[in-house]
């Protein structure tokens, strides 16, 4: 009998990982994951710029480098990065990891303890939900509308539970590709201030905005310090490569190397090295134009799709951006359950939205929809067939 | 007032980059670090590797892979570095991850809660030590003699504190340089079965062997399939590309897949690649005695050295292989001092024993030092000083 560690009780491994495995039909158009478009990825320009790097500075890009992250990367990460969203920072502030996944692991690491009370939006990123729960966190579920968190709410669960940490995906959120507007925003760094909260504030899919306004960062009406940007290269260069960086107060920064120290040393420097040489080249902004009229397209045939063919009484999101559209089913349909009737008789893949919830209940009636990783005409097929489905069960 | 976790009051920096930050004059002849030669890093073919991966297969080294390691590498690693040694290995018995020290870091999430009791060897690695301390381990130092950890000691531990784990480097361990015997290490593997404790088997410098006999791993010994065999690839190929390997029972490493999972997805793809390739060509054997060439000059430069220039009475280790020597010092000097003094009048830099330790007064008149980062010159030299200082404090 193993004796391992009690926090490996409350651990559960990715729901999305299970319906990965139910997945082995090639037929299956997958609605399921959440990986950037194969297409998107600028492979002749990162494999040039790789070999230049080994080539021109070899020394660096192979022996050990500082765990807070190349040097390059942090400031070209302040320049193309922060600078243009009006967030003021220096390299202190300034800390690259092996993709944003890994800043939210040593973020919780830093901050939470067994039975610390944590906000998070409901629904929210299930990887979160289980490093958390991991820890032995008490989660609690904040409300929100099709503007993202209610602010009143938040207020009203900070006052209850006097949270260390709120975390929020204000940008096209995950699951539910909601974006928080301005006005909530500033009030969130208020609260944050006002009752000394952390906010990790996670943006990874921030800047696949396909049309409308951008909106600043809850970083950037961070007066007081406690707020951690979270930023991921994963879906604006390439995913495999596991670069992200996060900007917040020196204080933190530190305590996060320190773990950092112990997590993985520091994030390998090639990968990071081809990241900051991208960015200073200036080529993010044109990428992003490209990748955005792909994802358009695809986020189209997606809502004119449902629009069509799901029965009245389904609502959905209407996003600008980034991978996800979420819906909720009239009824009494139980989405996990559809799932594997969707995989099975009709060959389309999606993700239930319980494992999004803190209490799985709240998500039952719910499905998250990707529209980045199939083309327009497999979403419009797939989109065909799980209306028929859902209208079959209502 | 921040409110970080419980943990994080447990949680100290690394002594070494302290060290570093008192060593910014490059006058200084550094025996301080863990750093491979630069001279020894394979850099045209790594060059040439990674431009070829990504030409070939630019799809499978950007997209999302999988959180337990890159199938090839997996394979390479069985075929190349596991068979040799007599351990036989299925792909689910393998895990690649960030380097070996985010290895050493997923083992002990999954295994130790605060206050179990956990083996190591004394003196040990430091950053496990930083590990297992954040973590709220009780730590129980083992005693070491020449041959490394003494298994009748080791057995009157387990006795007493009911271990989950022991910590143990084998092979040209870090600090002292020692190598424990074949007959030890299957004592190990028995007392290991005996008492339901898991060995954590971290070998990343037991491929830099320069003269002598290979020993085998203590997984070679592991009926019980209660060892955890932890290898890397930054001593035998390069550390800036942060890839190790583990290889244990089945359902460990289902297990540290599903902490994996959320501490950084999965390691990147390209660097795995580029060790699986480096692997699958064949090439490692006559890189390690390239690098064995480099080293051993290096290492006979330091024993020449203390045999001349150190005082009557200093005992060091006279290691095979691997990047350290551990010395003891006669008399009543405070080797974190000797440091000082020796950085800002010598213009040497070492490491002092005490950070090595679970109690710093075990090391106080200790001290380690790195033979694989500067070249032999420079390591006479150093010696020399280092000798002429420590006879002063005498």
């Amino acid at each position: 009998m193993r004796r391992y560690s009690e926090k490996m009780d409350r651990l559960v491994g990715s729901v999305i990982r299970e319906i990965f495995k139910m997945m082995a039909d090639p037929q299956i158009i997958s609605l399921a994951g959440g990986s950037p478009a194969k297409e998107s990825f600028p492979v002749e320009t990162i494999r040039e710029i790789a070999d230049k790097l080994i080539a021109e500075n070899p020394v660096q890009m192979l022996q050990y480098g500082v765990t807070c992250g190349h040097m390059p990367l942090r400031e070209a990460y302040i320049e193309h990065m922060l600078k243009p969203k009006g967030i003021q920072a220096e390299v202190k502030n300034v800390l690259t990891c092996t993709g944003s996944g890994q800043g939210i692991y040593l973020i919780c690491d830093v901050f939470v303890d067994k039975g610390d009370a944590i906000l998070v939006e409901s629904p929210t990123f299930l990887s979160t939900l289980n490093v958390l729960n991991k820890i032995g966190a008490r989660l609690i579920p904040v409300s929100t509308d099709e503007n993202g968190l209610i602010v009143e709410d938040l207020e009203a669960k900070i006052k209850q539970y006097n949270p260390k940490m709120l975390y929020t995906i204000p940008t096209f959120q995950n699951p539910s590709g909601r974006t928080i507007p301005a006005a909530r925003r500033r009030r969130i760094a208020e609260l944050s201030a006002e009752y000394n909260m952390i906010v990790l504030e996670d943006d990874p899919y921030g800047e696949l905005r396909f049309r409308g306004e951008a909106v600043p960062p809850i970083k950037s009406f961070d007066a007081a310090g406690n707020v951690i940007l979270l930023n991921s290269f994963s879906k604006i260069i390439a995913p495999g490569i596991r670069v992200g960086a996060m900007c917040a107060a020196d204080d933190i920064i530190q305590k996060i190397e320190l773990v950092k120290q112990g997590a993985d040393t520091h994030t390998p420097t090639l990968t990071q090295a081809i990241c900051a040489e991208y960015l200073n080249r200036g080529l993010l902004p044109a990428h992003l134009d490209e990748v955005a009229d792909i994802y358009r397209v695809r986020l189209d045939a997606m809502l004119d799709g449902m629009a069509k063919h799901f029965p009245a009484g389904c609502k959905y999101t209407k996003p600008e951006g980034g991978l996800f559209v979420w819906t909720e089913l009239p009824g009494d349909i139980d989405c996990s359950e559809l799932n594997k009737k969707a995989i099975e008789k009709h060959k389309v893949a999606f993700v239930p939205g319980s494992p999004f919830c803190v209490d799985p209940a709240d998500g039952k009636h719910c499905l998250r929809l990707n529209f980045s990783s199939s083309n327009a005409e497999q979403i419009s097929l797939a989109i065909e067939r799980l209306g028929g489905l859902i209208q079959s069960e209502l």
